[in-house]
Parts: C-alpha cells; sequence; structure tokens
C-alpha cells in the first residue's frame, strides 16, 4: 500500500484557522456579533472564537496584524498513532518544521508547510469544549445554546489557499496527509488551476486555487457551514443591513456543488458561508475533472464568478498587468 | 346593493391589538427579545410595539392587568368616507358604544363592539412609523431594518376570537364591516364552529372560533407573519432555546393552508407564527366549508390538534366538566 | 372625489394574458413540462393554460405567431358595476376600441390600449374553474391539485410592459384603471425609467419599464409565483437539467423586493419565478422613488443586472447604437 | 488497540437494502412515481432501485413476498483489506455464515447476522452507476440528472432495526463492524431502548429499537435523504395529494436532530424522509445517553410520538396485551 493509502484519513478533520486582521476590533464585532460566534478566550494578540455547533474549543483564532492574512492552519489527526505516521511522512518530505508546545485548547503539535508555504499544523490531543449555564443548550447532543442573533454559523467548513501551483499541494497533501483529491479544474494546458481535497465525507475540506498574482501563501477564503440554502439568504439580508459589502451575491457553485455567499470581513479576509454540496462515501471516488470550456460556463446557473474573485485575496498582493 | 356590499372593503386591514398581561415584564421580553419587536412608547401601565414590516407605528399594545386576554381590536378603515360609512351601519346595529379620542398614533376611533362582547375599533387617520437613524433600512422600501436577533416578526397576521356563537358575530362582520367569510367549519347539526373572514387579499384577518368552555369575549391567538416556513421552523428552535413551551409544534393547517406554531407568551395569551397560506383575488369567492367528518381529520397532514388548542384561551375559563 | 380614487380597486386583479409563440410546441412543453402548468383548451392556433392555485380556468393563452411578444394582457373587474365605470373613464380617454364578446373563459370584454399601445382588456364574468377528477386536490380549498412534477407555479403574478415612455403609461393606469403607484425609478431628468403599480394588497401587478430601444409595445416579461424562497431556487436546478438557459440567476430586487430568476421560454418571451416581496395595506402608500444613483447599486445584494435585462424583450427589437 | 479500534472505518458505509413486500407493483410505484427512483434492473422476483444521487447502481432491492420486512442489509467495506478483517472478526463472533457470489451490481459478499437475527451483508468490490445518455446530469459531479418529479430523494441515510435487545446488537456492531455509539436512550433500568450507531461523518447510519412486541428480526423503518427541511415539507403535500397516510408529520427529533417525516410504503414497511442532523468530526465522540424521563418529553419541539411509532414494524406481529 502506497503511503497515501496508508496515511487515507489519518486527518481526522480542519482543526482551526488562524488569520490575520489589521482592524481586530472591527473583525471581532464581524465574527461575533455577524455571524454569532463565541469568543473564549483571548491572549495577547490574539481572540479565540467558536460555532455553536463545533465540540472543540475554538475554530478561529484572530490575530492582530499590520495585513489580513492567513497565520495558520491546523488539522486534528485521527488519533496519537495517525498523527506519528503523519509526522514521519512529513519530516520525510522536507517541509516538516518541528514540534511546538499546544497552543490554547490543544496539545503539542507538529508545524510544517505546505509546497507554497502556507504554515500547517497536525495536533491530536485537544479540549472539548464545555458550555458555561448561559450557554447550556436545550438539547443535550449539541455543545452550545444555538445563538438567536446574527448568522449562527454552526462550524468551520473549509479553507481556500491561494498558491502558485496548486497541483504541488495538491499532491503534498495526497502523498503526506492522506487527502483525497474529489474535484479539479485543468486547464487546457494541463495546470491544475483548482482542486479540491477532502480527509472526511465531506466534498472538500481544503481548496488549492491558482494565484492570479504569482504570489505564495495567501488565502483565497475560509467558509463556515450554515445548515439551509434559506439560512444563506437570510445571512444576505443580515450582511445588507449591517452595512457590509457583498463580493459574491447568493448562488450555486457547480465545483462540488455548495450554496454560497461571500463577503471580506473588515480586516481584508474573504469570508464564506457555505451549505449544500454533497457527501462522499465511495472510497474509490474518481476526481471530477472540469475543463477550461467547463470553468467558463461560470457559477452552476450560469452567474459569471465576480472578477474579483479571480485575484483578490489576503494579505493583499497586486495584481500583475497583463492579467 | 346590500349594506354588506357597500361596505365590501371598507376596512383596509386588521391594524392593532391590545393585549392585557399580568406579568408585563416577562411579556415585553418575549414580544421584545423573541418575536424581535420594538418598543416605541409607553404610557401608563400600557407599552406599546411594532414588528418591523409594519407601516403604521404600532400593532401591538400591551398592558398590565390582573388577567390575561383581550383588551381591544382595531381596524383601519380605507378612507375617511368609509369609516363614516362602517359607523353608520354600526350605529344602526346597536353593537356600537361611540367615539373616542385617538390613542397614541391614531386620531379619533369608532369603539363597538361585536356580538359576542369583545371590543373593537375603527379609526383612519393613522401616524406613519419613522424609523430613527440607528434603525434605517439598508433598503428604502422597508419601514425598518430587518433585525438579526430573534424570531423577527415581519407584521401582524390575524386575531383569533374565541365567541360563543361563531356565527352571530361572523354575520355581523359580514353585514356591519364587508367581511367576506373564506373558510368554516359546519358541524352536523348546522352549528358555525369556526369561521374565518378576510377584509383584505389575505385567506384570513379574522376568525371567530367557538368557546367549548360556553364563555364569551375571549381571544383564541393572535398571529404574527413569518416569511417563509423555515422561518417557523427557525422559531421552533429559538422557542426552545428560550425555555418557552411550544403548544403545537410547526405544522400545515388544512384550513386556509397556513403553515404555523403556537406557543403561550409568559401572561397566557396565545400567540401564533404564521406563514403560507393563499391569497384570495376573486370578488365573488364561495366559501369553503368544511363538515364535521373533514374537521375531525385533523391538520393538513393528519396531526390531530392539541387538545388544549380546543379549550384554552385567555382570559382563562372553566372547561366544562362534560367537555 | 377624483376619477381615480373613485376607481381604486375597480379592477380586482391581473387576469390573463396572451403570448405569442413562433415555437408554439416548444413552448407549450414549458409551460405544461417545467412550469407544471394545465392545459385546459385549444382553438385555433392557440393553448389555454391554468397553474394549479388559480381560481379562473386559464391565466395564460398561447399563440402561435410569426414574432414573440403579448397579444393582449387582460384584468378582471371588481363587479359588473366597476366594470361600467372603468370603461366609462377609458372610453373618456379616448383609448378605448369597444367591446368583444369574450373568449373562452370569461364573459364580454372591453377592449383598450395603453398610451404605449399594448392592447388590454377588462372584463368581469368569468368561469370558475372546475377540476376533473384525476386533479381533484387532497384539500379542498384549492381548485385543483399540486402537482408533483415541474416547479409547480401557483398562480399568475405580474407582467412587465417595456414602453417609451413609463411616465404616461403609469398616469393612465392610475386615472382611468384605479392602480396605486408604488414604487418607481426616477432618473436624474425626472424620466421615469420604470414604474410598479398595484391594483390589489400585493407590492405590484404592473410594471412600466423604459423600453431602451425605443420600441412601443413590447413585453419585459411576466411572472408566475411560487411559494417559497427554496422553490426559486429548486426552479434553478430544474432548468439547468431541462437545458434552459437561466438569463437572471436567483437573487433579490431591491424594488419591492421580490426574490427571482429569469429565463427565456422557447418562443422567446422572458418569464419570470418570483416569491418574496411585500404586501401593502395601507390606503395612502406613499411611493418610494429610487434615484438614479441608487438604481446603479444593482439588486438588492449589489448583483448588478445582468446586460440583456435592460434591453431584451419581444419581440424583438434592434438596440440602437448609442445604447 | 482493541479490535474494534482495529475495525474502526473499516465499514465505508450502508450500501443497499432488500425489502420485502406483498404489493410489488404498488411498492415500486411508491418508490419510483413518489421518491422519484430509479429502476435499474430486474431479476426474478426482485426489482433494483437507485436514488440520483447515489454512486452505486442501486440502494435498493424490492422483492415479492407474502410478508412485508426487511431481507437484508448490506454495507460496503472501506478496502478490499478492510473486508478481510471484518469477515476475519465477524467469523470469529459465531454470527458469520458464509461467502457468496455476488449479487446485482456488486461482487461477492459476506453473509452474517447480528444477534437479533437480521441478515446482514459486507462487500467491497461493486459497479458504479453509469447514467444512460437520457439521465445525464447537467452537472458532471452528479451520477444521475435531478429528479423533477416526485419527491426527488437523493440518497439512502439509515436502517432502523427493531431488536428484541439492542444492547448486544449494539455491542456487535462495536466490535465486530468497527461502528461507533452516537446516542442512545437508556432506561432507568439500564436498558438500552435504542442506539445509534454510526460509520461515517453521519450522526447515524444505523439505528437498533427495541422491539415492543418483543419479536426479532423486524424493520423499523429505512430512510432516505433529502437536502433541505423545506423538501420534507414539500413531500408532506405529495403524500397527500397521492393519498398516502403520514404516520408522523414532519418535525425534529430530539435524538440526532434530524428533520423528519414517515409514511408506510404500499406493501407495509415505513419509510422516513430525512435531513438537517449534524455531521461528526471528533474521532473520540462520547455517546450522548438520554434517560427515560429525557425521552418521554417527545420529539424535539414536544411532540408526542405518535403511538404506532412505538410498536409498528415490518413483518406485523401482534402487540402483547400488556403494552
Amino acid at each position: 500500500m502506497s503511503e497515501a493509502q496508508e496515511l487515507r484519513r489519518d486527518v481526522a478533520h480542519l482543526g482551526h484557522i488562524e488569520l490575520f486582521s489589521p482592524k481586530p476590533a472591527e473583525s471581532l464585532r464581524f465574527f461575533c456579533d455577524v455571524l454569532s460566534m463565541q469568543e473564549v478566550a483571548r491572549e495577547g494578540q490574539s481572540v479565540y472564537l467558536r460555532a455553536w455547533g463545533e465540540y472543540e474549543r475554538y475554530s478561529l483564532k484572530l490575530t492582530e496584524a499590520p495585513q489580513a492574512g492567513l497565520a495558520h492552519t491546523a488539522f486534528r489527526a485521527w488519533s496519537s498513532q495517525a498523527l506519528e505516521r503523519l509526522v514521519k511522512t512529513i519530516e520525510a518530505s522536507g517541509l516538516g518544521k518541528g514540534w511546538i508546545d499546544g497552543d490554547l485548547g490543544h496539545g503539542k503539535a507538529y508545524q510544517f508547510t505546505d509546497p507554497d508555504g502556507h504554515l500547517l499544523e497536525l495536533y491530536y490531543d485537544t479540549e472539548k469544549y464545555q458550555a458555561p449555564d448561559a450557554l447550556r443548550p436545550a438539547l443535550k447532543n449539541q455543545p452550545q445554546r444555538t445563538p438567536d442573533y446574527g448568522i449562527g454559523v454552526r462550524r468551520l467548513d473549509h479553507i481556500n489557499f491561494l498558491a502558485r501551483h496548486p497541483a504541488s499541494n495538491r499532491a503534498f497533501m495526497q502523498q503526506h496527509m492522506g487527502a483525497m483529491l474529489t474535484e479539479e479544474i485543468m486547464l487546457d494546458d494541463g495546470t491544475e488551476a483548482g482542486t479540491w481535497l477532502t480527509f472526511t465525507n465531506k466534498a472538500y475540506d481544503v481548496v488549492y486555487t491558482m494565484d492570479a498574482t504569482g504570489s505564495s501563501g495567501r488565502l483565497h477564503h475560509i467558509a463556515y457551514w450554515v445548515d439551509n440554502r434559506e439560512d444563506v439568504l437570510r445571512a444576505a439580508d443580515i450582511y445588507l443591513e449591517h452595512g457590509i459589502p457583498i463580493e459574491f451575491a447568493p448562488g450555486k457553485h457547480a465545483i462540488a456543488q455548495g450554496f454560497f455567499i461571500y463577503v471580506h470581513e473588515p480586516g481584508g479576509n474573504r469570508i464564506e458561508l457555505a451549505t449544500g454540496s454533497y457527501l462522499i462515501f465511495d472510497p474509490d471516488w474518481q476526481p471530477v475533472i472540469w475543463s477550461q470550456a467547463e470553468r467558463a460556463k461560470g457559477q452552476a446557473w450560469g452567474t459569471p464568478t465576480v472578477a474579483s474573485f479571480h485575484t483578490y485575496g489576503t494579505p493583499p498582493a497586486p495584481i500583475p498587468e497583463d492579467h
């Protein structure tokens, strides 16, 4: 069995994301007041936030910094043994950086980067969230009371990295993290312009999108999940009333068929609210390849992708003149 | 042309309702925090509340009183002339009480009762709501910012009166207020057990339900409108988290096909959230008559009507032993 | 009282529309198979179609013709007396054409045009639909069984006429048909670029949109109603599977806040599926005026209006070079 | 590592179910016309059916038999190696029956029973569905065109077995199939009255419910998935128009929080349409235990569970007098 097969599902799920924001107070209000996320701790320049349906203590670490962008992305391993296996192969890849003590909420973590330079982490030991009395849910099979204000995102859903070469990052995740490629865009010249990868039954947990600016290490977006398509429409109205410009109004993606809405949080990072899509139960799923022509058709219902979606990311980067 | 035909549509719409509550502070929190209604004024023992989509200043006047129940129900006339016509015929019915100065938000009103003794009012001059800056909507064609907390009821929808004899009240509304009968329940012995009446294109604005306790002047429920069926389901979860017992969980009525959920607000009055149903454009609508057997089938999808729905109302009244 | 006030609500509702189609067989399949409409009769070059929730026999007459476009639009009067009043004032306007025998499903009708030349009709006597046994509904308060195939449009909702001068047509409808202006777009130079009018509690039944081609008598679109926003999203997927190009993917209008999707039926006429919006109960509604700058902001959530929406209509007309 | 840990996720997913029906033609019409399932083959007394979103050839084998009930339930293994591991431990349990040649659509399968006597199967080799031209989807990342008639169930979701002793079956699935217990009902005397188990990220794939009749090997229900809660409400109306009695109208379960509707298909087997619920990403999920008192509270929004839900199953069995 290949390394990839041994590792397949050694990663349990996308755990948490640390975002940089040059407007931390405004970003915080966005995540807390509009997305209904809960502040669980503060430390130094960082605030730790959770969504109501998450079992771990937090999924978002918001850190003040001069520029917006992605600080690090962490994945939880399936078990201690799975963590060991993953670390061993990542070390062998040459992209490992080493063990660090755990951060708030989780135990020791192994740091590494993907080929594009995004800082990643793997951990296993984690702290399960315990709701304080005021946030006790009516139904005991959820971690926390469902918020009755704001959009009420349930959980972190996925991350979309911008990268110079999605292909090498896709390969890294497959070979060294056991990810499964579910869908991708292949241009006429063979370039993989976008790759969708999963560690779970979800159609995707991680995406690599070609960075039109030629930069490395940038973020396209992070996504939080809401349960129904009507929740995405309701979110659009909430964004509108909050004066938050909507970059890409509610629609359905062709790729992975998610129903989406995109905005930029006040610090500049692009945030998606997602639902729909589909689950994959087939252990031998064959990736769906979209051609350049198919991609040019736009979203599922023919809506052209907004121009900024192809170039904007964080931190900001100049768009080449020939774009 | 009969009196009813002349008056047809002289009433523009159900305007506002005054409820009594023995727990005014808790009732207020229910309407404001859970239903997202807005307090616009206080006067004496009363608080005036509006829903975000209403053009008048308020639709609910909440008044402290020893018992829950219905204080009065007010309808807006189509015009001054329409008001005059209505008052003239009501005076002739013998049920008129006389003119009163307007209350907060509206001009002079003519007071009367229906045959069952419910206190009613007709007015025409009214104050249009002007949102303060903090509540300015993003879209100028709505009176107020859409709330992003609570259930976010859009507007008052209808009232359901308990009465000893729905038939005589139905006849009064038809003959002296120009109401149109849209649907009704006729028992095998010819008794009208429930009558649904409209002044608008809505399938109903007013209902008379037979009071199983034999009392007069009681209230079955008032209803506020939400836009989508998913909003009713979401409301159920909000009620659950707020610890508000759900009397009748979300379902679809056979009569007028509304999608509903019922609770008792803390003061005891039954409150419905409603959506769905249908609009009637036919000026010559023939009422739909449901037989006793048809009524016994329960709600649209076969759910039995909860027992308390047949007996509970406000103010409380003892249920006869033979019920 | 002005003529307009006397006539106010003398029109009960938009009754039916006759569309021309150069591809009658394909158009028929679109309306029947995709929109789930029911064929009730054929006569000559025309097929008569109804939506399941309509009380009259049909709302759409589909007539074979060399070009797509609008044959005529019919409105039902509130009563015989209302019809008389309307006819009298229309005759006085000079735009009357005369009485005609009724068409299938309705009695004698008075023909006239609006200032732009669209052929209009008013009638009162109408035939109420009686479902054949196979289409008997489970719930007796609807005319027909809810379809379980296709999109299942409930009823005709509104018509949007293209016109050289929306203002004069808006004035005609107000003065000679008792319509109420609810919203409009006023360009910086005072031109009314779009006017939304109602005869009912709906935010609009009729729209006049400026024809960018300078033509007269053309159609922008007709709209059918579905109950929930999710039904519009579902319709998008149904259109996609049927290979029907989606001109304007699901979104929310700023004006009247309807939730929409637009396609061209096979004959070329633009068809909208609509839901949402709001009801107007205020008899003294003040029209909402949108400025040119406000209009340029696009739809409710910022989506730009698709370019063809500004120029395409039926019958086809050349777009001026300077557009 | 324990046997359970080694096997954890060796089962990929619930594959297909074979139901017995004494009314095969009527059952077939139910699944095909109402649930929109597709017939893919017939063989002997059996018809093979698929839902549009499934990657394998079918999920339901409908077999004519004198009584309704469950013929067999099949699970797909994650890999050939996983299948080997599973078979080894099941053989050791004493409940193995042996290998059989594959049925239509899948390769060799290992037959066994659970402690209650339900006939189960494990396979790995399977046939991927290839849509014929007429069923080609518009979006290439789904196996088949989305149906535009009927309810349009996407995929098989779960099975609920009736059993004398849920506990021993729960233990068997955990120890010999690597299932994870997610939620359960524990009566005051320690009896496990219901156990919810998963092989995937779904909150459950398999349920064992105590059989109130004391019988063995019966079926409580099978469930198909629809995407939105509005789809469940729409399904209720479709059932209504088709004259299919609704056993348990749409509502929300407390356990696993699924949104449901239950009917009996014409042969008598109980069929659920399900959506909502939640996904579990935690590899160390601690089962949620509901007490007898908590269970008595009814469904999530307080609706009592319909009485037949506690006793009815297939094949029919007499309800003990003391129940």
